[in-house]
């Protein structure tokens, strides 16, 4: 049987769990796969256009476990009540073949674009970072804060959003929970002052959600919204060679902030700085760019914790995706009856 | 909400509708979709191969709907009492990028096998064929033999098998439903007198079930066999120019037949002989091969076909793939508490 998480099944999880324990958990997850970056299969995603969205198949495979996400991109979608972003990811025996975990992943794709940020920030931000500043606060915003506090003890926002509802939100969502949170009045007053800026806004534009005269040194940026083919968030002078770290770089070049800069633009592969490989942060003055886009070993990552972690526990159902005859040769008779399991 | 169609469900809607009125509709489907063929979105397979087997992804999109099916080959799974191949497949929502529905696919991998054969039969067989040879009497065999009788009408049967037990279970399967069948001790003396010959073997080598000095005149030859780098079953020498249709050129020259050919081998696309854009049989002695390797095409057709099917049917069930909080911005709300679902 395959286990089946469905997005009950992942509140559930995440409720009984707590946000700061699984994100804690995960950020392990995600760092000892990018640990072993090279034993991985990585190919860009395999995107299907549309006028009006993307659907996306991420896979990726480090020759035990295989993991696949896939993934919408519809920008008219809150419009009609929907997510712009859904999905969902199967983990996968590679000795068999068969599947092991069917699992929804919006939720979990939120949890492991948080969880990979304060990864990259543990590595590339000033070690005295205890303040971030959050452009956007959508449906990533809230997450990134939890990540962040809880890995790196970072509990002092400044926020702002063009939607003041989005932050009202936010404040909702957060203030209970204990963080000291400043609504700024623009973008430059929200960055003014942090060593952290995280840039997730949602806007499928080149945008410019942070110009160059807004960066103070020493900071770390956290670009997250610059995820798609002409979809930007930053003033490309911001990005100077040996600042911008990144997962993939072919991907990137296509999808994140990289794709304003020539193709040779010189980045540094974020799993050489976790082995020690290449060089993070080089001084407290530095200015550092995470130009995250989301990677298919992050979702593999996810999936692999997801599994270990609802071992034993209620979150998940068996579903029978794949079939079992008594005879492996006769899945004829297990359709025309004598070998037919009794219908639910 | 997904609808999800998991194996005892397929089962139940296959014994509910009966095989023959299945694979007679499912043929009406394939056909239309070959028929629309430079409307769909068309891609080698992604493949990830290990020591052992592979884990493919094949996606496709008419731009209304989206479909990718999510299929191993694992040749020694049996051995230890597992399939060789399982599959399970997606039908999703262009214009939203939902998903609609998650169906097991290795019973509708076989059934769409089954259809295109059939379908291909129709336009390249000679019209009196009435007598089909089977070499291969493994997990597809009664598949083939169901669908050409309900659509050509073919009831005598041919059979052989290497192994006798496989054979076996294939005329205790057929027999009962009204099948004459003989029961060869070669693939020579199976094939004698045929008019269509379907090879359906399993070995992941290049074999030779058929040689060339075994086929007659006017024979049609649906070689199933032959489809994965390495696998093939034919005498090259049966391939003449002319003789040999295929679904997806650039799949079919790396995993048909087609592969022990120089690569510009001249072929004829399936779709066009159905569109009267190209010619399919020129004359009743003419040999005609259909070099299938199965193409994310049928299996879009079939998802397709079991979405209107299950329609109304209680052959299949809501599962909570996609979340759908209140505030489409509010996904952490959802996930926190205040918006979460009330677990199961």
């Amino acid at each position: 049987m395959v286990l089946f998480a469905g997005v009950k099944n992942v509140v559930s999880w995440t409720q009984a769990n707590g946000l700061e324990r699984i994100l804690t958990g995960l950020v392990d997850y995600v760092e000892a796969d990018f640990r072993r970056w090279p034993a991985f299969e990585k190919a860009p995603r395999v995107a299907s256009h549309s006028d009006v969205g993307v659907i996306e198949l991420m896979p990726t495979s480090d020759g035990e476990l295989y993991a696949f996400k896939y993934v919408n991109g519809h920008p008219a979608n809150p419009s009609r009540g929907l997510q712009t972003v859904t999905a969902f990811g199967v983990l996968a025996d590679v000795a068999s073949g068969y599947p092991l975990l069917v699992a929804e992943m919006t939720v979990l794709t939120a949890l492991r674009t948080a969880a990979t940020s304060v990864m990259a920030a543990k590595y590339l931000a000033r070690p005295d970072a205890t303040t971030m500043a959050l452009i956007g606060t959508g449906t990533q915003a809230e997450f990134q804060a939890i990540a962040f506090r809880s890995v790196l003890g970072i509990s002092t926002l400044r926020v702002y959003d063009t939607d003041p509802g989005a932050t009202e939100k936010l404040v909702r969502n957060l203030e209970p929970l204990g963080f000291e949170i400043t609504v700024a009045a623009s973008a430059a007053e929200a960055v003014r002052g942090a060593h952290i800026v995280t840039t997730c806004t949602a806007d499928k534009t080149n945008a410019t959600i942070l110009t160059a005269d807004m960066v103070e040194p020493g900071m770390h940026i956290n670009a997250i919204g610059g995820d798609c083919p002409g979809k930007t968030e930053l003033d490309p002078a911001i990005l100077t060679p040996g600042s911008v770290f990144v997962e993939f770089p072919e991907q990137t070049r296509i999808e994140g902030e990289l794709q304003q800069l020539p193709a040779d633009f010189p980045v540094t592969e974020l799993w050489q700085v976790i082995t020690g490989d290449a060089a993070g942060r080089t001084s407290s003055e530095q200015v550092t760019v995470f130009d995250s886009v989301g990677f298919a070993i992050e979702d593999f990552s996810m999936l692999r914790f997801l599994r270990d972690s609802l071992a034993g526990t209620p979150f998940a159902q068996d579903i029978d995706l794949v079939v079992d005859p008594d005879d492996p040769k006769d899945l004829f008779g297990l359709v025309a009856g004598s070998d037919a399991p009794v219908p639910a």
